[in-house]
């Protein structure tokens, strides 16, 4: 297999399905939109639900599972919700198969298996969820519920990307319930904080929080929160989203509660999700041309160690100093791989780990034996520097504190060199074709204009800033007077 | 709520129901079949998650994950498999809902949108995974792949119970590729023991380890392993099992290998499960009439102390001596929950967290404050006993221990009790009326003669041991000769 990919510059959209196949991370399947998640791929998934799932019990919610089909009653009862994803559903029908007796050793559906009612397969979980909570409620000391789950959803798409865009998808939801709209708001701004932080602090991704236009809301949400990263080709990707659902859910399954004072109350609820779409995100935020390039906190190893050989007894005494570095670092935390295959040679190995983004690599020949040193070299930078042997835990533990900052630093240079302030229609059209990038522009605050505009640059308002800055203007498409400006690009 | 239970004794179904339902571990959900997992229940369940997926790494396996739906076509590849299966599969057929015509705010399947292929939920995931592993297997050097994959499944049941017989569960599978026949009947037999290992040393629970005869095999395996564990109603329950599946695979899907002779050889396979159904295992290996009763390694929180005062002084004064002991008794690795609640009266705390089968409880009331104490009483024999303050976290830890293995050996103790040696079927079917249990007798060998009894007495058999000891004796029911006796039970 050659390990050569496309260029960024010469064709960003093949050099990141050629990235995510050959550095092992996702490949299609036999099953139109949807993906087979290899094992290094699943490896940094892993690392991600784990720091999240640490985060979400961190500020007091629980794990729990709910069913993966919705009956139809039950999906269509929140009617903007139902109507949202009508159009992407997966639909059971049937629950049985049986022989062909037309085709020996083939199966047919079974007529007489069909369901007298449709099984919808979850494209998310608020109907089956709060048809639940509706027996778990009964009085504020039954409040809040605060519950995530991990689990797989199915929206179909006719045109999927490995990780952006599937048809079955991995992601984690929270559903909860409260007693009043200000708890439920503080929730939802609770947990995009917590989105916000993981997305900064673990996949070194810089994000815009902010509000959604009601174009862009999810279907139910009285309110869509969202963070927002800009990629390396000037294109943003929303992130994650917290949606404040108001009492829409509580009112379509009738759930409500005797409040403090016995009155009877509808439930105020929010949900939130992040997807195996991050992966996407974090490929694109900080990888380049030679391959894969990760932040140390979601690297499935931080160090690989590779041996420059003649001969099994040099390999022995090498390996001899690497086991005890190996040691004194995993002492530290970092996780190490040594790679001592004998059936590949050390360039190869080489190409293999920058291909798949392994932070630090270590390489130890006849000659650092002697001299008590190794050669090390960073991946985001490939600089190279020779290092003695001794201590060399610490300055690594160093080393990937740098490179995860490094990465957040960098992208974080990148989005602001892509962020341009736009006064003109003619100027935001300039940016959107050539600069590319977050464009910040004054908006009337309708729909109509945020659909045109849309229908003529491709660009959606990816959100409204938390905190915005406040400053009269005029919408460069309508001339209409505006209060501020707001967030455009072409979105992922 | 009445935390009152049915008796194992007057019921043991309907106490497991209601255990189920009342210690907050299951319920059943909106759609047929399908159980919506609670919060309780599902932290049990990460528990066994996270121990096994160690064990799993440890013994060289990567995570990794395959589609959710499986195209008919490849479902069908594999005959035998395919019809084991057949009758149980829910089956999506559309991929569209539209709004309906006829009844403004509700939906119905649009016709338009049937997919010219129909979609398996998978009920297991070999089709799909090796037809994928055809695309990743050219050379012995692709070979052992080792991979596990945490999912869920769809297997469609009439007759449903929580946790035992669900139409959607949750599982691990695991999916391995082979260079020689022996390599995989050594990857069968080591998995089987990580189980066995799991069974015993987390959930406390002796098994048997053995093979299945043909009748009980997994369809498309060769050679089922399995673990078998006896309930304290005397029924057996499958916990896990491992399957050899030859060559029958990587020849439905044409996977093959240059060997190390440059000669194409089919691949030969594993696969490997475990499900949610341990849940109704650990709960029906320990449980009484008070409710649940958990081993120390798979409880959600271990320790759970309950201060008894009168006002808020009192209190005050408890929790400092609490938070004192919590992080002392935390330092040491154990879990601990402080429940000061001042909306339950203790009483009504000791109840809860009895049916909640949490190991340990400590109470800590005014004349404790005065002496240095605490009552403490261990869920597993009810006993009580005034301890020191001073030093608590040495003798929890040790309890904690002792509570672990005492639950195993009277689980042992229990099914020791209830193995019995027949040569009659007189007697044999005296044993499964009566005293219940594992039957071990002589038979024939044959399908014949296994179904002859299954119908008879609806025993059926669990395993034959490995390394049975052969001996020579007649099949309790056709008389022919028999070189071994074999583990019959009535069973979930």
């Amino acid at each position: 297999m050659s390990k050569e990919l496309s260029t960024r510059a010469a064709n960003y959209s093949e050099w990141y399905n050629e990235l995510v196949e050959k550095a092992d991370l996702a490949q299609h399947s036999a099953v139109k939109g949807c993906m087979v998640i290899k094992p290094y791929g699943y490896a940094i998934w892993e690392k991600m639900q784990q720091a999240l799932d640490k985060m979400f019990k961190d500020t007091g919610h629980v794990n729990a599972y709910f069913p993966l089909f919705v009956p139809k009653s039950l999906f269509e009862a929140e009617e903007t919700n139902a109507e949202g994803f009508a159009k992407e559903c997966a639909v059971v029908t049937h629950y049985r198969l049986k022989s062909d007796p037309n085709n020996k050793g083939k199966l047919i559906v079974d007529p007489d298996a069909k369901l007298t009612e449709e099984l919808i397969v979850r494209p998310t979980s608020e109907a089956i969820i709060w048809s639940t909570y509706k027996g778990w409620i009964q009085s504020y000391r039954d409040l809040p519920i605060l519950i995530n789950q991990w689990a797989n959803v199915v929206r179909w798409e006719m045109r999927t990307r490995l990780f952006l865009r599937t048809a079955e998808f991995l992601w984690q939801e929270g559903h909860t319930a409260h007693e009043t709209k200000a708890e439920a708001i503080a929730e939802t701004e609770k947990m995009l904080h917590v989105y916000a932080d993981f997305a900064e602090n673990w996949m070194a991704m810089p994000v815009l929080k902010g509000i959604k236009t009601a174009n862009e809301r999810f279907a139910g949400a009285d309110e869509t929160y969202c963070i927002e990263a800009l990629m390396q080709d000037g294109k943003a990707l929303q992130a994650g989203t917290s949606h404040f659902l108001g009492q829409n859910f509580a009112k379509a399954f009738d759930v409500k509660f005797a409040n403090k004072e016995g009155k009877q109350e509808y439930v105020w609820a929010t949900s939130w999700g992040v997807s195996t779409r991050l992966m996407g995100a974090l490929i694109m935020s900080h990888s380049d041309d030679k391959g894969l390039v990760l932040p140390p906190k979601l690297a499935p190893f931080q160090v690989v160690i590779v041996p420059i050989y003649k001969g099994e007894e040099q390999l022995a005494q090498i390996s001899e100093v690497v086991f005890r570095m190996k040691k004194a670092m995993e002492a530290k935390g970092i996780s190490v791989k040594y790679d001592d295959r004998d059936n590949q040679r050390p360039g190869w190995k080489f190409a293999e780990y920058e291909l798949k983004g392994v932070p630090v690599r270590i390489a130890i020949g006849g000659r650092d034996l002697e001299n008590g040193t190794v050669e090390l070299a960073r991946r985001d930078t490939m600089e190279k520097e020779t290092l003695q042997q001794a201590g060399i835990e610490d300055k690594v533990a160093q080393l990937l504190e740098q490179i995860q900052d490094n990465l957040y630093q960098k992208a974080l240079a990148l989005r602001e060199a892509k962020t341009t302030t736009v006064d003109t229609y003619e100027e935001f059209k300039s940016v959107l074709e050539g600069k590319t990038g977050f464009v910040l522009a004054h908006w009337d605050g309708t729909s109509e204009t945020e659909k045109k505009i849309k229908e003529e640059t491709k660009a959606t308002i990816r959100c409204i800033p938390l905190n915005n800055k406040q400053e009269t203007g005029t919408c460069i498409y309508s001339g209409k007077p505006s209060t501020q400006r707001v967030v455009f690009a072409k979105a992922y």
